[in-house]
């Protein structure tokens, strides 16, 4: 295996910003956007746009969010940097929003200035959201629409399921943790090891069906003797939706389709009347 | 529109790190992972980790590239720190690394710690790579190995030739803005909308085909008319790479086999011998 790596790329994070402070100077389309991003990440968040800037879309937020602190008015200064662990600016002046990201530089604080790479820590991409399951899309600022196409295609191609698969075998990873605590070693790898033999043995339609009772027999019965029962085994039903799911994302609709369209037109060429 | 978004989720970011300085501690598993995500992004790393705890590829990559320093030690302290841009952590000892964090939150470095969410500023996920396009799918830390399941079934859906698209239409972007310069205002809202008109009309194959004299072509028929010529128009064949990627990809491949199937299933019952 070489140990050559292409270049040219961005690292891809999933930022924490649980009661983080995050200021957001500007509140128009772009802004509206930052806003929802960083809400779905639960920061508390601070506003400062003049009042006839603002997006309905920001005015709906500012008004229905208590997560948010708007201020009427430009950006002020050093001041407004106080206490705040990243900056998010989307105003049409470029001389101010350069001003503001050197102050950030300054202070180590991340930002991401609207529209201008180079005063960028960060760029942002087209996202998909599922519940605990988060998809980001970049093309490295090469070509917003083109990730925003290829995000509808990911869309369509996700098991329906995804996010509430993954949620309940959060749940199965958390009892387990509880029955077999230990961060790292022995008790660390074996516990990894069974969570992956248990989402490789499972459809993701199946983990999605996992309940109290289901993930107890789970462990009662695989963690103990170190195996991986079926769905049946717990007292589950294989999920009808496993199939519905398949249909819908059209591989196997097309191709019954396809086969009962062969048959009949092979019938009417056969059976036709001839003269 | 309500205005309510779910929290509970991350802030998916493409972090900038060209010419940035990345410390790596230890030189494990995990650690030979990190390093080949920093360096596609183009950081310049420091690797501190007693040879013996070095994973081959780990020892490969110090050997491989210039962007790598490696110190055979352990962590020795905050003149580690000094001029570190973003810290990751992959070591067994628990004690040592919260310290580490500890360091970092001080001095505002962003950092992760391998195993212990609390201790990390962001997580990473499970990556798909194509030239300038990168997607990254995390499920919040609830489960890597969904994660990377999911990763494999987007990879799958893929178009082709998704990473070639975007490079060219990257190009044809930056010839763009040569021709019709000015960052915001009404020119960067024509530019932006003409664009969007070209990756919306134009298949994902036939962008990839873009070369030197397509894209001039482009700009003098389509941007210069306001309009967005077919492919046809400024010299290229339509892509059979087209139809050959859906091919691949199954849309069509498995109803014409049903297709052709269900004819030949009809044909043997209405024409075999009766008795």
């Amino acid at each position: 295996m070489a140990a050559t790596v292409v270049g040219g790329g961005s690292l891809l994070l999933a930022w924490q910003l649980k009661d983080k402070r995050v200021l957001i100077v500007g509140g128009g389309d772009v802004a509206s956007g930052r806003i929802e991003s960083v809400l779905a990440a639960d920061a508390l968040i601070t506003i400062i746009s003049p009042d006839e800037g603002l997006h309905p879309l920001t005015r709906r937020y500012i008004k229905s969010s208590e997560r948010i602190t708007y201020h009427d008015r430009v950006f002020a200064g050093l001041g407004d940097l106080v206490a705040v662990d990243m900056v998010l600016t989307a105003v049409d002046d470029v001389e101010k929003s350069r001003e503001i990201c050197d102050m950030c530089r300054a202070l180590r604080i991340p930002v991401n200035v609207a529209d201008i790479p180079p005063s960028c820590d960060f760029y942002f991409g087209s996202q998909i959201r599922d519940g605990p399951l988060q998809i980001m899309i970049s093309t490295n600022g090469q070509s917003p629409k083109l990730a925003n196409i290829i995000r509808k295609k990911i869309e369509l191609s996700l098991p329906f399921n995804a996010g509430e698969a993954i949620k309940k075998v959060g749940e199965l990873r958390t009892r387990l943790k509880e029955r077999a605590p230990g961060v790292g070693g022995d008790v660390g790898r074996r516990r990894m090891r069974w969570m992956v033999d248990v989402c490789t043995s499972w459809e993701i339609d199946d983990l999605a069906l996992l309940d109290d009772e289901k993930i107890r027999k789970l462990l009662d019965d695989g963690w103990e003797n170190n195996r991986v029962p079926k769905m049946e085994d717990v007292g589950g039903k294989r999920a009808q939706t496993a199939i519905s799911t398949r249909w819908m994302n059209g591989a196997l609709v097309l191709p019954v389709l396809g086969f009962l369209a062969g048959g009949a037109c092979m019938a009417f060429v056969l059976l036709r009347p001839r003269p």
